[in-house]
C-alpha cells in the first residue's frame, strides 16, 4: 500500500511537471499561475502544494527533467565528444527532432527570453546553459579543426557562439511560421559552409 | 488652454508608452498589468483608461512608436534599398546601436517569443515583422550578388533567413551575458564570410 501510494505520488508529480511545461510554454513562466497548473491536473491549490511548494520549484523540476531527457537522447545517438563532426551531426539531428516538439521549443524560447532579466528565477540556469552549449560547440569545432576539416579562416570560438545563436534564431522564426523555416536544413547548410568535407556523407556515414 | 491640455495629454500618452515598454521588457507582455503601468506613471487605473482602453492597445502603441523610430534611424543613416552592401552595413550599425538599448532588445526578445503563440495579440504583428526583415535581408543579398560581390554558393534566400536568425540568437546570448557577446562583431564576421569585398573598407567607405 505504501509502495502503491508512492508510485501514485510520483506519477502525479510527473503529470504536474508535464502539464506545467505546457502552461509555461503557452503563457511564459511569469504569467503562469499555480492555480491554472493545479486545475489542469485536477488538483486544488492545496493539493498541488502537497507536491510543489512554489511555481519556482515546478519550473526547476521541468528544467531538470528536460535536461535528463536531452542527455539520454544525446547518449543514445552515440555522439562522442572526441569526434567533432559527430557532434555537429548531432546538432542537425537535434534541430530535426526539435521540429517535432513545438511546445517544448516554445517553452525554452519564452523562458530564455524572460530569464535574460537578472531577477528571473531561471536567470542563472540559462546563463550556465548557454555557457555549456557554446563551449560544447566550440570544442566540437576545435576537434574538427584538429582533424583538418575546418575551412580556413573559421574561428572555432567565434563560430561556437554563432552556430548556437543561429539555432535559437531559427527556432523563433520557425515557431512563428513553421511552414516557412526548415531548421535542420538551415543548420546543415551553415555547417557545410565552414567544413571542408561533404557533410551529407558525414550525415549518412 | 485647449492646446495646452492637448499637449499635456500627448506628453502623458508618450510617458505611458515609454513606461509600458520598460514594464513589458521586464516581465513580458502576458505578466504585465495595467495597474502597474498606471502606478509607474502616477496614474490611477481610471486615469490610464482615459488614454488607453486596454493593455493590448498600449502594446500596439509601443510597437508603432518603435517602428517609426527605427524607420527614422534607418533613413538618417542614408541606406538605400538599391545598395545591398549599404544595407548590410546598416545591419551591423543597428547591432552596435542595439547594444546601447538593452531594455528595448529585451522587450522585443520576450515579445517575439511570447507572440509565437497564435493567440497572442502581437502574433500577426511579429509574423509580418519577420517576413519584412527576412525579405529586406534577402533583397540586400540579391543586390550584392548582382553587383558580383556575393561569395560563390551563397544562396540569398537561405542567408536572408540565417542572418536574421543569427541577429536574434546573438541578442538572446547578449542579454544573458552582455560582457561576453559582441553582437556587431559577430554579425560583421558572418557577413564578411559571405561577401567577396573587404567589409571593413565598405564599413568606413
Amino acid at each position: 500500500m505504501v509502495t502503491h501510494g508512492y508510485a501514485k505520488g510520483r506519477a502525479k508529480r510527473q503529470e504536474i511537471i508535464e502539464t506545467a511545461m505546457l502552461v509555461f510554454g503557452e503563457r511564459g513562466y511569469n504569467a503562469s499561475s499555480m492555480l491554472e497548473i493545479a486545475g489542469r491536473c485536477g488538483l486544488s491549490r492545496a493539493g498541488l502544494a502537497h507536491h510543489f511548494s512554489s511555481k519556482e520549484s515546478i519550473l526547476f523540476a521541468v528544467l531538470t527533467w528536460r535536461d535528463r531527457k536531452d542527455r539520454e537522447r544525446f547518449r543514445a545517438a552515440g555522439a562522442k565528444l572526441s569526434d567533432g563532426l559527430a557532434i555537429l551531426r548531432g546538432m542537425v539531428d537535434l534541430a530535426r527532432h526539435n521540429a517535432t516538439v513545438p511546445g517544448l521549443i516554445g517553452l525554452y524560447t519564452v523562458l530564455a527570453a524572460e530569464a535574460s532579466s537578472p531577477d528571473h528565477p531561471a536567470h542563472d540556469y540559462f546563463v550556465e546553459r548557454y555557457a555549456r552549449i557554446v563551449k560544447g560547440t566550440q570544442a566540437a569545432l576545435v576537434s574538427v579543426q584538429q582533424a583538418g576539416h575546418l575551412a580556413a579562416g573559421v574561428d572555432p570560438w567565434v563560430y561556437g557562439v554563432a552556430l548556437t545563436a543561429l539555432m535559437d534564431g531559427l527556432q523563433l522564426q520557425w515557431l512563428l511560421t513553421p511552414e516557412k523555416v526548415d531548421m535542420a536544413a538551415h543548420l546543415r547548410s551553415a555547417i557545410q559552409n565552414i567544413v571542408t568535407v561533404d557533410f551529407d556523407e558525414v550525415m549518412t556515414g
